[in-house]
Protein backbone atom coordinates (compact mmCIF):
# COMPACT_ATOMS: atom_id res chain seq x y z
CA UNK A 1 0.00 0.00 0.00
CA UNK A 2 1.46 3.66 -0.86
CA UNK A 3 2.71 5.40 2.37
CA UNK A 4 1.65 8.85 0.75
CA UNK A 5 -1.65 9.60 -1.37
CA UNK A 6 -0.55 10.79 -5.17
CA UNK A 7 -2.92 14.09 -4.59
CA UNK A 8 -1.83 16.16 -1.51
CA UNK A 9 -5.23 17.43 -1.52
CA UNK A 10 -6.90 14.02 -0.91
CA UNK A 11 -8.05 14.73 2.66
CA UNK A 12 -10.68 18.06 1.11
CA UNK A 13 -11.28 16.16 -2.24
CA UNK A 14 -12.64 13.12 0.64
CA UNK A 15 -14.51 15.43 2.77
CA UNK A 16 -16.36 17.34 -0.98
CA UNK A 17 -17.25 13.67 -2.43
CA UNK A 18 -18.91 12.48 0.77
CA UNK A 19 -20.16 16.07 1.14
CA UNK A 20 -21.97 15.33 -2.41
CA UNK A 21 -23.50 11.67 -1.15
CA UNK A 22 -27.19 12.59 -0.26
CA UNK A 23 -27.61 9.04 1.12
CA UNK A 24 -25.04 10.13 4.25
CA UNK A 25 -27.06 13.39 4.84
CA UNK A 26 -30.20 11.03 5.18
CA UNK A 27 -29.10 8.93 7.83
CA UNK A 28 -27.14 11.81 9.83
CA UNK A 29 -23.74 9.66 9.05
CA UNK A 30 -20.68 12.01 9.66
CA UNK A 31 -17.28 11.76 7.96
CA UNK A 32 -15.05 12.39 11.24
CA UNK A 33 -11.46 10.78 10.16
CA UNK A 34 -9.68 10.67 7.12
CA UNK A 35 -5.79 9.62 6.75
CA UNK A 36 -3.93 8.37 4.11
CA UNK A 37 -5.97 5.14 3.34
CA UNK A 38 -8.09 5.50 6.53
CA UNK A 39 -11.69 6.84 6.95
CA UNK A 40 -13.85 7.23 9.96
CA UNK A 41 -17.37 7.81 9.21
CA UNK A 42 -20.17 8.02 12.24
CA UNK A 43 -23.82 7.19 12.45
CA UNK A 44 -25.81 8.29 15.47
CA UNK A 45 -27.99 6.03 16.67
CA UNK A 46 -31.62 6.89 15.54
CA UNK A 47 -34.31 4.52 16.18
CA UNK A 48 -35.99 5.17 12.36
CA UNK A 49 -33.14 3.31 10.74
CA UNK A 50 -33.53 -0.13 13.13
CA UNK A 51 -35.13 -3.24 12.14
CA UNK A 52 -37.75 -5.60 14.12
CA UNK A 53 -35.78 -5.83 16.86
CA UNK A 54 -34.08 -2.56 17.74
CA UNK A 55 -30.78 -2.58 15.92
CA UNK A 56 -29.65 -0.42 13.33
CA UNK A 57 -30.23 -2.25 10.17
CA UNK A 58 -27.55 -4.51 8.43
CA UNK A 59 -28.22 -2.54 5.07
CA UNK A 60 -27.99 0.75 7.17
CA UNK A 61 -24.40 -0.59 8.63
CA UNK A 62 -23.18 -1.76 4.97
CA UNK A 63 -24.03 1.58 3.82
CA UNK A 64 -21.53 3.74 6.49
CA UNK A 65 -18.88 0.78 5.63
CA UNK A 66 -18.68 0.73 1.86
CA UNK A 67 -18.53 4.64 2.22
CA UNK A 68 -15.71 4.07 4.56
CA UNK A 69 -14.15 1.69 2.10
CA UNK A 70 -14.80 3.52 -0.89
CA UNK A 71 -13.16 6.81 0.53
CA UNK A 72 -10.24 4.79 2.26
CA UNK A 73 -9.22 3.24 -1.12
CA UNK A 74 -10.37 7.53 -2.50
CA UNK A 75 -7.79 8.98 -0.41
CA UNK A 76 -4.86 7.08 -2.84
CA UNK A 77 -6.87 7.87 -6.27
CA UNK A 78 -5.49 10.23 -8.78
CA UNK A 79 -7.53 13.85 -8.28
CA UNK A 80 -9.41 13.51 -11.01
CA UNK A 81 -10.32 10.07 -10.56
CA UNK A 82 -14.07 8.22 -9.23
CA UNK A 83 -14.47 5.78 -7.10
CA UNK A 84 -17.02 2.93 -7.29
CA UNK A 85 -17.90 0.17 -5.60
CA UNK A 86 -17.96 -3.35 -7.54
CA UNK A 87 -18.70 -5.66 -4.51
CA UNK A 88 -18.80 -6.34 -0.31
CA UNK A 89 -19.49 -8.87 1.64
CA UNK A 90 -20.23 -7.87 5.31
CA UNK A 91 -20.37 -10.31 8.36
CA UNK A 92 -22.91 -9.27 11.61
CA UNK A 93 -21.22 -10.08 14.51
CA UNK A 94 -23.80 -8.87 17.28
CA UNK A 95 -26.31 -6.67 17.70
CA UNK A 96 -26.12 -2.77 16.73
CA UNK A 97 -27.09 -0.78 19.50
CA UNK A 98 -25.86 2.08 21.51
CA UNK A 99 -25.36 5.94 21.43
CA UNK A 100 -23.52 5.41 18.17
CA UNK A 101 -21.81 3.06 15.28
CA UNK A 102 -18.39 4.25 14.37
CA UNK A 103 -17.16 2.58 11.25
CA UNK A 104 -13.18 2.34 10.34
CA UNK A 105 -12.63 1.91 6.64
CA UNK A 106 -8.87 1.03 5.72
CA UNK A 107 -7.23 0.03 2.49
CA UNK A 108 -5.44 -3.50 2.30
CA UNK A 109 -4.02 -2.99 -1.23
CA UNK A 110 -4.30 -0.29 -3.36
CA UNK A 111 -4.05 -1.27 -6.82
CA UNK A 112 -3.99 0.80 -10.13
CA UNK A 113 -7.08 -0.22 -10.79
CA UNK A 114 -8.98 -2.19 -8.52
CA UNK A 115 -8.34 -1.64 -4.63
CA UNK A 116 -9.56 -3.87 -1.76
CA UNK A 117 -10.14 -2.29 1.60
CA UNK A 118 -11.92 -3.42 5.07
CA UNK A 119 -14.00 -1.86 7.40
CA UNK A 120 -14.86 -2.42 10.64
CA UNK A 121 -18.12 -1.39 12.84
CA UNK A 122 -18.30 -0.30 16.85
CA UNK A 123 -21.22 0.26 18.55
CA UNK A 124 -20.29 2.74 21.22
CA UNK A 125 -22.09 1.65 24.08
CA UNK A 126 -21.37 3.05 27.95
CA UNK A 127 -18.11 4.45 26.65
CA UNK A 128 -17.13 0.87 24.87
CA UNK A 129 -16.89 0.17 21.60
CA UNK A 130 -18.40 -3.29 20.45
CA UNK A 131 -17.63 -4.78 17.44
CA UNK A 132 -20.87 -5.15 15.47
CA UNK A 133 -20.05 -5.53 11.73
CA UNK A 134 -16.77 -6.06 9.27
CA UNK A 135 -16.42 -5.97 5.55
CA UNK A 136 -14.24 -6.69 2.59
CA UNK A 137 -14.90 -4.77 -0.41
CA UNK A 138 -13.70 -4.54 -3.62
CA UNK A 139 -13.34 -0.67 -4.84
CA UNK A 140 -12.51 0.64 -8.17
CA UNK A 141 -10.76 3.91 -9.88
CA UNK A 142 -12.63 5.22 -12.77
CA UNK A 143 -10.67 7.68 -14.57
CA UNK A 144 -12.15 10.28 -16.67
CA UNK A 145 -11.42 8.53 -20.00
CA UNK A 146 -13.15 4.95 -18.56
CA UNK A 147 -16.54 5.28 -20.22
CA UNK A 148 -18.02 2.64 -18.91
CA UNK A 149 -17.98 0.85 -15.37
CA UNK A 150 -16.41 -2.46 -15.97
CA UNK B 1 -36.02 -26.40 -0.15
CA UNK B 2 -39.56 -27.49 0.84
CA UNK B 3 -42.52 -26.30 -1.12
CA UNK B 4 -44.92 -25.94 1.49
CA UNK B 5 -44.01 -23.44 5.00
CA UNK B 6 -44.58 -25.23 7.67
CA UNK B 7 -46.78 -21.89 9.38
CA UNK B 8 -49.96 -21.54 7.29
CA UNK B 9 -49.55 -18.05 8.14
CA UNK B 10 -46.16 -17.11 6.81
CA UNK B 11 -47.75 -14.23 5.14
CA UNK B 12 -49.06 -12.12 7.53
CA UNK B 13 -45.96 -12.86 9.63
CA UNK B 14 -43.66 -11.61 7.29
CA UNK B 15 -45.92 -8.71 6.49
CA UNK B 16 -46.24 -7.61 10.01
CA UNK B 17 -42.09 -8.02 11.28
CA UNK B 18 -41.32 -6.26 7.24
CA UNK B 19 -44.02 -3.65 8.92
CA UNK B 20 -42.21 -3.74 12.14
CA UNK B 21 -38.92 -2.86 10.64
CA UNK B 22 -38.76 1.44 10.83
CA UNK B 23 -35.52 1.32 8.71
CA UNK B 24 -37.95 0.27 5.70
CA UNK B 25 -40.12 3.23 6.41
CA UNK B 26 -37.16 5.25 6.09
CA UNK B 27 -36.64 4.38 2.60
CA UNK B 28 -40.19 3.96 1.43
CA UNK B 29 -39.84 0.44 0.72
CA UNK B 30 -42.50 -1.44 0.25
CA UNK B 31 -43.21 -5.12 0.30
CA UNK B 32 -45.22 -6.18 -2.90
CA UNK B 33 -44.89 -9.75 -2.90
CA UNK B 34 -44.92 -12.71 -0.14
CA UNK B 35 -44.51 -16.24 -1.47
CA UNK B 36 -43.48 -19.53 -0.26
CA UNK B 37 -39.59 -18.79 -0.47
CA UNK B 38 -39.68 -15.61 -2.26
CA UNK B 39 -40.41 -11.77 -1.30
CA UNK B 40 -40.58 -8.51 -3.57
CA UNK B 41 -39.76 -5.80 -2.16
CA UNK B 42 -39.78 -2.08 -4.27
CA UNK B 43 -38.18 1.39 -3.21
CA UNK B 44 -38.85 4.42 -5.35
CA UNK B 45 -35.85 6.51 -6.39
CA UNK B 46 -35.56 9.09 -4.04
CA UNK B 47 -32.73 11.66 -4.41
CA UNK B 48 -31.96 11.63 -0.97
CA UNK B 49 -30.59 7.70 -0.70
CA UNK B 50 -28.25 8.74 -3.69
CA UNK B 51 -24.41 8.64 -3.96
CA UNK B 52 -22.06 11.15 -5.48
CA UNK B 53 -23.43 10.33 -9.05
CA UNK B 54 -27.17 10.36 -8.81
CA UNK B 55 -27.59 6.19 -7.91
CA UNK B 56 -29.19 5.13 -5.51
CA UNK B 57 -26.46 3.96 -2.98
CA UNK B 58 -24.99 0.75 -2.77
CA UNK B 59 -25.63 0.61 1.08
CA UNK B 60 -29.15 1.67 0.50
CA UNK B 61 -29.48 -1.11 -2.24
CA UNK B 62 -28.10 -3.46 0.24
CA UNK B 63 -30.81 -2.94 2.92
CA UNK B 64 -33.64 -3.88 0.39
CA UNK B 65 -31.63 -7.25 -0.69
CA UNK B 66 -30.88 -7.88 2.84
CA UNK B 67 -34.56 -7.70 3.77
CA UNK B 68 -35.77 -9.54 0.81
CA UNK B 69 -33.68 -12.76 1.34
CA UNK B 70 -34.53 -12.20 5.26
CA UNK B 71 -37.82 -12.38 4.76
CA UNK B 72 -37.58 -14.80 1.98
CA UNK B 73 -36.14 -17.09 4.97
CA UNK B 74 -38.75 -16.37 7.00
CA UNK B 75 -41.39 -17.70 5.06
CA UNK B 76 -39.99 -21.12 5.65
CA UNK B 77 -39.51 -20.33 9.64
CA UNK B 78 -41.48 -21.72 12.36
CA UNK B 79 -44.53 -19.52 13.59
CA UNK B 80 -42.08 -18.58 16.68
CA UNK B 81 -38.88 -17.80 15.24
CA UNK B 82 -37.22 -14.64 14.33
CA UNK B 83 -34.83 -14.00 11.55
CA UNK B 84 -31.41 -12.79 11.77
CA UNK B 85 -28.84 -11.94 9.19
CA UNK B 86 -25.59 -13.59 9.71
CA UNK B 87 -23.74 -12.47 6.56
CA UNK B 88 -24.21 -10.97 3.10
CA UNK B 89 -22.36 -10.22 -0.30
CA UNK B 90 -23.55 -7.67 -2.64
CA UNK B 91 -22.08 -7.31 -6.12
CA UNK B 92 -22.96 -4.10 -7.94
CA UNK B 93 -23.84 -4.58 -11.60
CA UNK B 94 -24.64 -1.44 -12.98
CA UNK B 95 -25.59 2.11 -12.38
CA UNK B 96 -28.95 2.25 -9.65
CA UNK B 97 -30.72 4.92 -11.35
CA UNK B 98 -35.11 4.94 -12.90
CA UNK B 99 -38.00 5.13 -11.81
CA UNK B 100 -37.39 2.54 -8.73
CA UNK B 101 -35.79 -1.20 -7.82
CA UNK B 102 -37.56 -3.79 -7.45
CA UNK B 103 -35.54 -6.47 -4.92
CA UNK B 104 -36.28 -9.91 -5.52
CA UNK B 105 -34.92 -12.55 -2.86
CA UNK B 106 -35.46 -16.09 -3.12
CA UNK B 107 -34.34 -18.77 -0.46
CA UNK B 108 -31.89 -21.80 -2.01
CA UNK B 109 -31.67 -23.74 0.72
CA UNK B 110 -33.76 -23.58 3.73
CA UNK B 111 -32.30 -25.66 6.63
CA UNK B 112 -33.48 -25.76 10.41
CA UNK B 113 -30.64 -23.28 11.35
CA UNK B 114 -29.40 -21.81 8.66
CA UNK B 115 -30.64 -20.75 5.19
CA UNK B 116 -29.09 -19.68 1.99
CA UNK B 117 -31.07 -16.95 -0.09
CA UNK B 118 -30.38 -14.69 -3.20
CA UNK B 119 -31.44 -11.74 -3.87
CA UNK B 120 -31.11 -9.34 -7.27
CA UNK B 121 -32.34 -5.73 -7.63
CA UNK B 122 -33.26 -4.40 -10.60
CA UNK B 123 -33.32 -0.72 -11.77
CA UNK B 124 -36.74 -0.11 -13.45
CA UNK B 125 -36.54 2.45 -16.29
CA UNK B 126 -38.68 3.36 -19.40
CA UNK B 127 -40.52 0.28 -18.34
CA UNK B 128 -37.52 -1.44 -18.56
CA UNK B 129 -36.05 -3.69 -15.69
CA UNK B 130 -32.50 -3.60 -15.12
CA UNK B 131 -30.05 -6.53 -13.64
CA UNK B 132 -28.09 -3.87 -11.42
CA UNK B 133 -27.00 -5.60 -8.00
CA UNK B 134 -27.04 -9.50 -6.86
CA UNK B 135 -26.84 -10.51 -3.23
CA UNK B 136 -26.29 -13.69 -1.71
CA UNK B 137 -27.03 -14.59 2.18
CA UNK B 138 -26.82 -16.69 5.24
CA UNK B 139 -29.95 -15.96 7.53
CA UNK B 140 -30.15 -17.51 10.83
CA UNK B 141 -33.38 -18.76 12.14
CA UNK B 142 -33.59 -17.84 15.97
CA UNK B 143 -35.96 -19.80 17.86
CA UNK B 144 -37.48 -18.44 21.32
CA UNK B 145 -34.79 -20.70 23.44
CA UNK B 146 -31.93 -19.07 21.69
CA UNK B 147 -30.68 -16.38 23.84
CA UNK B 148 -27.81 -15.06 21.85
CA UNK B 149 -27.19 -15.03 18.02
CA UNK B 150 -24.64 -17.51 17.27
CA UNK C 1 -24.80 -9.94 -21.82
CA UNK C 2 -23.33 -10.49 -24.74
CA UNK C 3 -25.31 -13.35 -26.77
CA UNK C 4 -22.09 -13.54 -28.78
CA UNK C 5 -18.85 -13.72 -27.77
CA UNK C 6 -16.31 -11.27 -29.65
CA UNK C 7 -13.52 -14.12 -30.70
CA UNK C 8 -15.38 -16.83 -32.72
CA UNK C 9 -12.50 -19.24 -31.47
CA UNK C 10 -13.23 -19.05 -27.44
CA UNK C 11 -14.23 -22.37 -27.41
CA UNK C 12 -10.52 -24.09 -28.19
CA UNK C 13 -9.20 -20.52 -26.44
CA UNK C 14 -11.03 -21.69 -23.14
CA UNK C 15 -9.96 -25.41 -23.22
CA UNK C 16 -6.58 -24.47 -24.37
CA UNK C 17 -6.47 -22.31 -21.39
CA UNK C 18 -7.45 -24.69 -18.85
CA UNK C 19 -5.57 -27.53 -20.35
CA UNK C 20 -2.24 -25.17 -19.02
CA UNK C 21 -4.00 -25.33 -15.48
CA UNK C 22 -1.51 -27.90 -13.59
CA UNK C 23 -4.17 -27.65 -10.55
CA UNK C 24 -7.01 -28.94 -12.58
CA UNK C 25 -5.18 -31.94 -13.65
CA UNK C 26 -3.83 -32.60 -9.95
CA UNK C 27 -7.58 -32.38 -9.02
CA UNK C 28 -8.77 -34.70 -11.98
CA UNK C 29 -10.96 -32.12 -13.33
CA UNK C 30 -12.47 -32.05 -16.63
CA UNK C 31 -13.88 -29.22 -18.80
CA UNK C 32 -16.85 -30.46 -19.91
CA UNK C 33 -18.57 -28.13 -21.78
CA UNK C 34 -17.77 -24.22 -23.23
CA UNK C 35 -21.03 -21.78 -24.59
CA UNK C 36 -20.91 -18.59 -24.82
CA UNK C 37 -20.84 -16.94 -20.92
CA UNK C 38 -21.23 -21.18 -19.89
CA UNK C 39 -18.86 -23.41 -18.52
CA UNK C 40 -19.29 -26.99 -16.90
CA UNK C 41 -16.31 -28.50 -15.07
CA UNK C 42 -16.46 -32.30 -13.21
CA UNK C 43 -14.45 -33.19 -10.41
CA UNK C 44 -14.50 -37.06 -9.66
CA UNK C 45 -15.07 -37.67 -6.41
CA UNK C 46 -11.55 -38.60 -4.83
CA UNK C 47 -10.99 -39.86 -1.46
CA UNK C 48 -7.88 -37.40 -1.60
CA UNK C 49 -9.75 -34.42 -2.04
CA UNK C 50 -11.92 -35.16 1.23
CA UNK C 51 -12.04 -33.00 4.64
CA UNK C 52 -11.97 -35.05 7.68
CA UNK C 53 -16.13 -35.99 7.42
CA UNK C 54 -15.35 -37.77 3.90
CA UNK C 55 -16.99 -35.21 1.49
CA UNK C 56 -15.48 -33.02 -0.70
CA UNK C 57 -12.83 -30.23 0.75
CA UNK C 58 -14.31 -26.74 0.62
CA UNK C 59 -11.39 -25.49 -1.05
CA UNK C 60 -11.20 -28.79 -3.78
CA UNK C 61 -14.85 -27.31 -4.63
CA UNK C 62 -13.69 -24.04 -4.45
CA UNK C 63 -10.72 -24.23 -7.22
CA UNK C 64 -13.50 -25.76 -9.65
CA UNK C 65 -16.24 -23.06 -9.19
CA UNK C 66 -13.50 -20.66 -9.66
CA UNK C 67 -12.06 -22.26 -12.77
CA UNK C 68 -15.91 -22.23 -14.34
CA UNK C 69 -16.60 -18.75 -13.18
CA UNK C 70 -13.21 -17.68 -15.02
CA UNK C 71 -13.89 -19.17 -18.27
CA UNK C 72 -17.17 -18.62 -18.65
CA UNK C 73 -16.14 -15.39 -18.46
CA UNK C 74 -13.19 -15.66 -20.56
CA UNK C 75 -15.52 -16.39 -23.65
CA UNK C 76 -16.61 -13.07 -23.69
CA UNK C 77 -12.77 -11.71 -23.55
CA UNK C 78 -11.04 -10.75 -26.20
CA UNK C 79 -8.99 -13.49 -28.62
CA UNK C 80 -5.56 -11.66 -26.64
CA UNK C 81 -7.33 -11.59 -23.27
CA UNK C 82 -6.53 -13.19 -20.10
CA UNK C 83 -8.44 -13.31 -17.01
CA UNK C 84 -8.06 -13.13 -13.32
CA UNK C 85 -10.69 -13.73 -10.97
CA UNK C 86 -10.54 -10.71 -8.50
CA UNK C 87 -12.71 -12.45 -5.40
CA UNK C 88 -15.14 -14.60 -5.26
CA UNK C 89 -17.46 -16.06 -2.22
CA UNK C 90 -18.90 -19.38 -1.58
CA UNK C 91 -21.77 -20.65 0.69
CA UNK C 92 -21.55 -24.21 1.33
CA UNK C 93 -24.85 -25.86 0.77
CA UNK C 94 -25.03 -29.61 2.04
CA UNK C 95 -22.17 -32.43 2.01
CA UNK C 96 -20.19 -32.73 -1.04
CA UNK C 97 -20.20 -36.48 -1.30
CA UNK C 98 -21.21 -38.94 -4.45
CA UNK C 99 -19.93 -40.12 -7.26
CA UNK C 100 -18.63 -36.89 -8.65
CA UNK C 101 -19.16 -32.77 -8.44
CA UNK C 102 -20.19 -30.87 -11.71
CA UNK C 103 -19.66 -27.15 -11.71
CA UNK C 104 -21.39 -25.06 -13.93
CA UNK C 105 -20.14 -21.46 -14.32
CA UNK C 106 -22.24 -18.67 -16.36
CA UNK C 107 -21.67 -15.06 -16.50
CA UNK C 108 -24.20 -12.30 -14.90
CA UNK C 109 -22.36 -9.39 -16.62
CA UNK C 110 -19.87 -8.93 -18.79
CA UNK C 111 -18.28 -5.84 -18.74
CA UNK C 112 -15.22 -4.61 -20.55
CA UNK C 113 -12.98 -4.86 -17.36
CA UNK C 114 -14.94 -6.58 -15.06
CA UNK C 115 -17.20 -9.13 -15.18
CA UNK C 116 -19.21 -11.32 -12.88
CA UNK C 117 -19.99 -15.01 -12.32
CA UNK C 118 -21.83 -17.61 -10.71
CA UNK C 119 -21.32 -20.92 -10.23
CA UNK C 120 -22.95 -23.77 -8.98
CA UNK C 121 -22.11 -27.17 -7.72
CA UNK C 122 -24.02 -30.22 -7.78
CA UNK C 123 -22.96 -34.13 -6.09
CA UNK C 124 -24.01 -36.66 -8.56
CA UNK C 125 -25.68 -39.59 -6.65
CA UNK C 126 -27.54 -42.19 -6.95
CA UNK C 127 -28.02 -40.46 -10.64
CA UNK C 128 -29.34 -37.42 -9.66
CA UNK C 129 -27.82 -34.12 -9.07
CA UNK C 130 -28.02 -32.19 -5.81
CA UNK C 131 -26.59 -28.78 -4.83
CA UNK C 132 -24.23 -28.39 -2.56
CA UNK C 133 -22.43 -25.29 -3.18
CA UNK C 134 -23.07 -21.28 -4.62
CA UNK C 135 -20.35 -19.30 -5.69
CA UNK C 136 -20.39 -15.15 -7.01
CA UNK C 137 -17.47 -14.20 -8.33
CA UNK C 138 -16.04 -11.19 -10.00
CA UNK C 139 -13.17 -11.56 -12.97
CA UNK C 140 -11.04 -8.98 -14.58
CA UNK C 141 -9.75 -9.12 -18.22
CA UNK C 142 -6.07 -8.58 -18.50
CA UNK C 143 -5.31 -7.15 -21.82
CA UNK C 144 -1.78 -7.04 -23.02
CA UNK C 145 -0.90 -3.38 -22.20
CA UNK C 146 -2.37 -4.18 -18.76
CA UNK C 147 1.07 -4.92 -16.85
CA UNK C 148 -0.36 -5.05 -13.06
CA UNK C 149 -3.26 -6.69 -11.37
CA UNK C 150 -5.21 -4.10 -10.52
CA UNK D 1 -13.53 -13.30 21.81
CA UNK D 2 -12.90 -15.91 24.82
CA UNK D 3 -9.48 -15.91 25.74
CA UNK D 4 -9.09 -19.12 27.16
CA UNK D 5 -10.38 -22.46 25.17
CA UNK D 6 -12.74 -24.18 27.13
CA UNK D 7 -10.77 -27.31 26.08
CA UNK D 8 -7.54 -27.50 27.35
CA UNK D 9 -6.69 -30.19 24.79
CA UNK D 10 -7.60 -28.08 21.81
CA UNK D 11 -4.69 -27.61 20.46
CA UNK D 12 -3.73 -31.86 19.99
CA UNK D 13 -7.43 -32.21 19.10
CA UNK D 14 -6.54 -29.46 16.34
CA UNK D 15 -3.73 -31.40 14.97
CA UNK D 16 -5.56 -34.74 15.13
CA UNK D 17 -8.58 -32.90 12.96
CA UNK D 18 -6.08 -31.54 10.11
CA UNK D 19 -4.39 -34.69 10.25
CA UNK D 20 -7.30 -36.49 9.21
CA UNK D 21 -7.85 -34.47 6.13
CA UNK D 22 -7.07 -35.83 3.45
CA UNK D 23 -6.99 -32.83 0.85
CA UNK D 24 -4.16 -31.10 3.28
CA UNK D 25 -2.29 -33.94 2.81
CA UNK D 26 -2.58 -33.79 -1.28
CA UNK D 27 -1.39 -30.55 -1.16
CA UNK D 28 1.37 -30.96 0.98
CA UNK D 29 -0.25 -28.14 3.49
CA UNK D 30 1.36 -28.16 6.91
CA UNK D 31 -0.06 -27.04 10.47
CA UNK D 32 2.45 -25.34 11.46
CA UNK D 33 1.34 -23.19 14.68
CA UNK D 34 -1.99 -23.58 16.92
CA UNK D 35 -2.94 -21.43 19.45
CA UNK D 36 -5.83 -19.85 21.07
CA UNK D 37 -7.68 -18.44 18.40
CA UNK D 38 -4.86 -18.77 16.21
CA UNK D 39 -3.85 -21.00 13.42
CA UNK D 40 -1.14 -21.08 10.57
CA UNK D 41 -0.98 -24.00 7.73
CA UNK D 42 1.79 -23.30 5.24
CA UNK D 43 1.59 -24.74 1.93
CA UNK D 44 4.86 -25.43 -0.30
CA UNK D 45 5.18 -24.18 -3.87
CA UNK D 46 4.10 -27.02 -6.27
CA UNK D 47 4.04 -26.74 -9.63
CA UNK D 48 0.92 -29.25 -9.73
CA UNK D 49 -1.11 -26.40 -7.76
CA UNK D 50 -0.72 -23.36 -9.92
CA UNK D 51 -3.33 -22.15 -12.89
CA UNK D 52 -2.22 -21.07 -16.48
CA UNK D 53 0.55 -18.20 -15.35
CA UNK D 54 1.96 -20.55 -13.18
CA UNK D 55 0.90 -18.73 -9.75
CA UNK D 56 -0.99 -20.90 -6.94
CA UNK D 57 -4.10 -21.48 -7.73
CA UNK D 58 -7.13 -19.23 -6.03
CA UNK D 59 -9.07 -22.46 -5.12
CA UNK D 60 -5.73 -24.07 -3.42
CA UNK D 61 -5.01 -21.14 -1.84
CA UNK D 62 -9.07 -20.95 -0.52
CA UNK D 63 -8.33 -24.78 1.10
CA UNK D 64 -5.61 -23.66 3.36
CA UNK D 65 -7.09 -20.41 3.94
CA UNK D 66 -10.75 -22.00 5.02
CA UNK D 67 -8.65 -24.88 6.90
CA UNK D 68 -7.08 -22.03 8.93
CA UNK D 69 -10.63 -20.12 9.38
CA UNK D 70 -11.50 -23.61 10.55
CA UNK D 71 -9.39 -24.96 13.14
CA UNK D 72 -8.95 -21.42 14.55
CA UNK D 73 -12.92 -21.47 15.10
CA UNK D 74 -12.28 -25.07 16.29
CA UNK D 75 -9.91 -24.02 18.94
CA UNK D 76 -12.40 -22.78 20.97
CA UNK D 77 -15.17 -25.39 20.49
CA UNK D 78 -16.33 -27.87 23.21
CA UNK D 79 -14.06 -31.05 22.96
CA UNK D 80 -17.13 -32.91 21.12
CA UNK D 81 -17.77 -30.57 18.78
CA UNK D 82 -16.88 -30.72 14.98
CA UNK D 83 -16.56 -27.59 12.50
CA UNK D 84 -17.88 -27.12 9.70
CA UNK D 85 -17.54 -24.27 6.87
CA UNK D 86 -21.00 -22.79 6.06
CA UNK D 87 -19.30 -19.42 4.07
CA UNK D 88 -16.39 -17.89 2.61
CA UNK D 89 -14.62 -15.28 0.62
CA UNK D 90 -11.21 -14.65 -0.71
CA UNK D 91 -10.61 -11.50 -2.12
CA UNK D 92 -7.16 -12.19 -4.33
CA UNK D 93 -4.80 -9.59 -3.56
CA UNK D 94 -1.01 -10.43 -5.96
CA UNK D 95 -0.07 -13.28 -7.66
CA UNK D 96 1.05 -16.54 -5.15
CA UNK D 97 4.29 -17.15 -6.17
CA UNK D 98 7.65 -17.74 -3.80
CA UNK D 99 9.09 -20.68 -2.22
CA UNK D 100 5.51 -21.11 -0.08
CA UNK D 101 2.29 -20.01 1.48
CA UNK D 102 1.96 -19.31 4.81
CA UNK D 103 -2.19 -19.25 5.59
CA UNK D 104 -2.53 -17.52 8.86
CA UNK D 105 -6.43 -17.70 9.99
CA UNK D 106 -7.64 -15.80 13.37
CA UNK D 107 -11.35 -15.72 15.28
CA UNK D 108 -12.96 -12.17 15.02
CA UNK D 109 -16.06 -13.53 16.86
CA UNK D 110 -16.64 -16.95 18.28
CA UNK D 111 -20.27 -17.51 19.34
CA UNK D 112 -21.71 -20.57 20.84
CA UNK D 113 -23.20 -21.64 17.44
CA UNK D 114 -21.66 -19.18 14.81
CA UNK D 115 -17.65 -18.38 14.74
CA UNK D 116 -16.35 -15.73 12.29
CA UNK D 117 -13.32 -15.80 10.91
CA UNK D 118 -10.30 -13.99 9.02
CA UNK D 119 -6.86 -15.38 7.05
CA UNK D 120 -4.32 -14.41 5.49
CA UNK D 121 -2.29 -15.87 2.86
CA UNK D 122 1.31 -14.53 2.13
CA UNK D 123 3.77 -15.68 -0.18
CA UNK D 124 7.16 -16.03 1.55
CA UNK D 125 9.91 -15.13 -1.61
CA UNK D 126 13.23 -13.96 -0.59
CA UNK D 127 12.92 -14.15 2.99
CA UNK D 128 10.23 -11.25 2.91
CA UNK D 129 6.05 -12.10 3.06
CA UNK D 130 4.00 -10.76 0.55
CA UNK D 131 0.16 -10.32 1.38
CA UNK D 132 -1.16 -12.52 -1.41
CA UNK D 133 -5.14 -13.08 -0.25
CA UNK D 134 -7.55 -12.32 2.75
CA UNK D 135 -10.47 -14.63 3.28
CA UNK D 136 -13.63 -13.54 6.16
CA UNK D 137 -15.74 -17.03 6.67
CA UNK D 138 -18.48 -17.92 8.68
CA UNK D 139 -17.72 -21.40 10.92
CA UNK D 140 -20.56 -23.54 12.63
CA UNK D 141 -20.70 -25.77 15.75
CA UNK D 142 -21.40 -29.31 14.91
CA UNK D 143 -22.32 -31.24 18.57
CA UNK D 144 -22.86 -34.73 18.86
CA UNK D 145 -27.39 -33.80 19.05
CA UNK D 146 -27.10 -31.64 15.47
CA UNK D 147 -28.18 -33.80 12.88
CA UNK D 148 -28.11 -31.98 9.98
CA UNK D 149 -25.84 -28.92 8.27
CA UNK D 150 -27.84 -26.12 9.19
Amino acid sequence: MPATPQDPGFAPRVRASFASQPAMATLGAVLTRVEPGEVDIELPFRADLTQQNGFIHAGMLSAVLDSACGYAAFTFMPADADVLSIEFKVNLLAPAHGERIIARGRVVRAGRTISVCTADAFAVRDGREHHVATMTGTMMTMLPRATAAG
